[in-house]
């Protein structure tokens, strides 16, 4: 993807977010790339490629909001971060145009759209093409049912969405929704594991303690001081979370 | 050796092709190699390192090709790729006189030509030097027996030669060689199961079904939707395959 | 971290030296850092991060040594590179401060001062900003209790430091801990196993045999031809070493 992209815009500057994305894991990775866009420069192409229906009738987008264009499979992947930066049109890659127009390399391949269809993209708008160029505008983008945190009189409902390279176990819980309980102290309940109190810092617990904490996305996590999380606990992708006062 | 190639050519624009080769790998690495080096710019510099010999006297090389210049170690890894670029010429990389020059750093460690050979050696290139300043002329570079599809009255016999972040089976048979069923219905029979057909994208199997298909290396590929063919199929590198018209 | 880099300096050079230091592994990371600096061009800004004490009170800083700066937590982890390159001064990030200059950009999240701390204070000082600017000076920064090789009369006693992707064991011994036995055949012994003479090539193994060696960080490494050591010779990090003259 790289080689085509700097064989089309050998000026384009191209920095990896994450690779550590689960196969498929398209809610993970949506959650991800909502959480980093922001924190790019203005003018942004992201590109991002988790994309299950690759070489099947899904379709293939371009996002255009204020700050940034979102280039990638039209399976929820885009929406999060298009919802976040403020979306203002989409369009739907229309790969046989832009063939004929030998923007994109024949033939496509099956299972490679990444490199195929989704880099040359990037690179010709990162270079200056109009996203109105790319194919026909669409109205309705694929969206995400993201797992949210659900409030309940007694708390929040959540699940682990995603487990990092530390082992940390990200919910779907916000801090949004930890806001609700202003004041209260909060227990989390996990695994049949209860912690009480939300840390300020990894260091906070003892070593080899879990603890729970805010992350970087703005989610709740929880963490093994010095250790893995899902390994300690045997916590799995999906396991139950239960935040409540004390 | 992003280091050494930045202080010395401070432009210079370095891509990762990728870290997920099997250590020792030389036949997937080269295969990738082959796969890949279409997709860059013309005027690349590829420099591959899977290098079990370092330190020995395997000779070290940079290959010329009307596009690219490819530099490594004489083991195989590049001659699938200097065959598709089309070789020109090749150069042994003389240690001893480059480090005269002070185009290379004395000393040289023992296990990572990639920092002390190989890294500085692309880097000048990339920065213009000659070829031919390198070192004498080779005539034979060491070729890889590479394991081809052996096409038999009855279809053809294959085996697995890399196995994907992703879990999927990559064969050593190629979409060449599937052509000559041509018109045929193919069934593709690996660890005791055998799949029906070729799909045209990964979502035609049904959720954890396995599936065939050519890949993005233009080689037949095990898949399962959604799932790991390896894991799901108990399939390690070197497993056989078996294609047939039905 | 790299958005936020590019975002601040758009011209900016970043490169990976690695991702596969085992989380809060600092010893390993600080010897890697320290082997790797000197290969960058001079004034390159080195951005580390293994930082176990995120959002406690420890102190983040910037390192200036005569050929480059160095940007990370104070917990080690710049030290051996800071001795290795010269250190002339120290400064702790005043968080606040580079806030109210708009220098950092508030909140600062309580698990990722990589994202919100050292890529931007790295960023600035690679587009020109003074180190003095980032806060008060420092004298003594944290050092490493180094696991250095203990000189007996009778060898050296060491230990595994480090096991890197290919399994290789990397240990606390080094090049100049073996040169006092100047001439003298050394043996090597790791888990039952004694391994004699230290080779010049894996390849003076016969595969699948174990080897000793010195690495590209100049420290001995104990390799398995063509394998993994650590899984072959069931060795784990802290496993002791033991080196002796024949």
């Amino acid at each position: 993807m790289k080689g085509v992209i700097l064989a089309i815009h050998p000026r384009a500057r191209v920095v990896d977010l994450t690779h550590d994305i689960a196969p498929q894991d398209v809610t993970a990775a949506a959650l991800l790339l909502r959480s980093a866009v922001r924190f790019f420069a203005r003018g942004t192409v992201h590109l991002a490629v988790v994309d299950p229906g690759v070489g099947s009738t899904r379709r293939a987008l371009v996002v255009v909001t204020r700050d940034a264009l979102l280039v990638g499979p039209d399976n929820g992947l885009l929406q999060p971060a298009a919802d976040a930066l403020g979306r203002h049109a989409a369009y739907a890659i229309d790969v046989e145009r832009l063939v004929k127009r030998k923007l994109l390399r024949a033939p496509i391949s099956r299972t490679f759209h990444g490199r195929d269809v989704f880099a040359p993209v990037a690179a010709h708008l990162a270079k200056g093409l109009r996203p109105s160029a790319i194919g026909p505008a669409v109205e309705q983008m694929a969206t995400l049912a993201l797992p949210v945190g659900r409030v309940t009189p007694g708390g929040v409902e959540g699940a682990v969405i995603h487990i990092d390279h530390f082992g940390n176990c990200i919910t779907n819980v916000t801090e949004a929704e930890l806001g609700r309980f202003s004041g209260a102290r909060l227990s989390v309940s996990l695994a049949g594991v209860t912690i009480r109190g939300i840390a300020s810092a990894y260091s906070d617990a003892a070593e080899g303690a879990p603890l729970a904490i805010v992350n970087s996305w703005e989610h709740l996590e929880i963490a093994v001081r010095g250790g893995s999380a899902a390994r300690q606990l045997g916590v799995e992708r999906g396991a139950r979370v239960h935040v409540a006062p004390e």
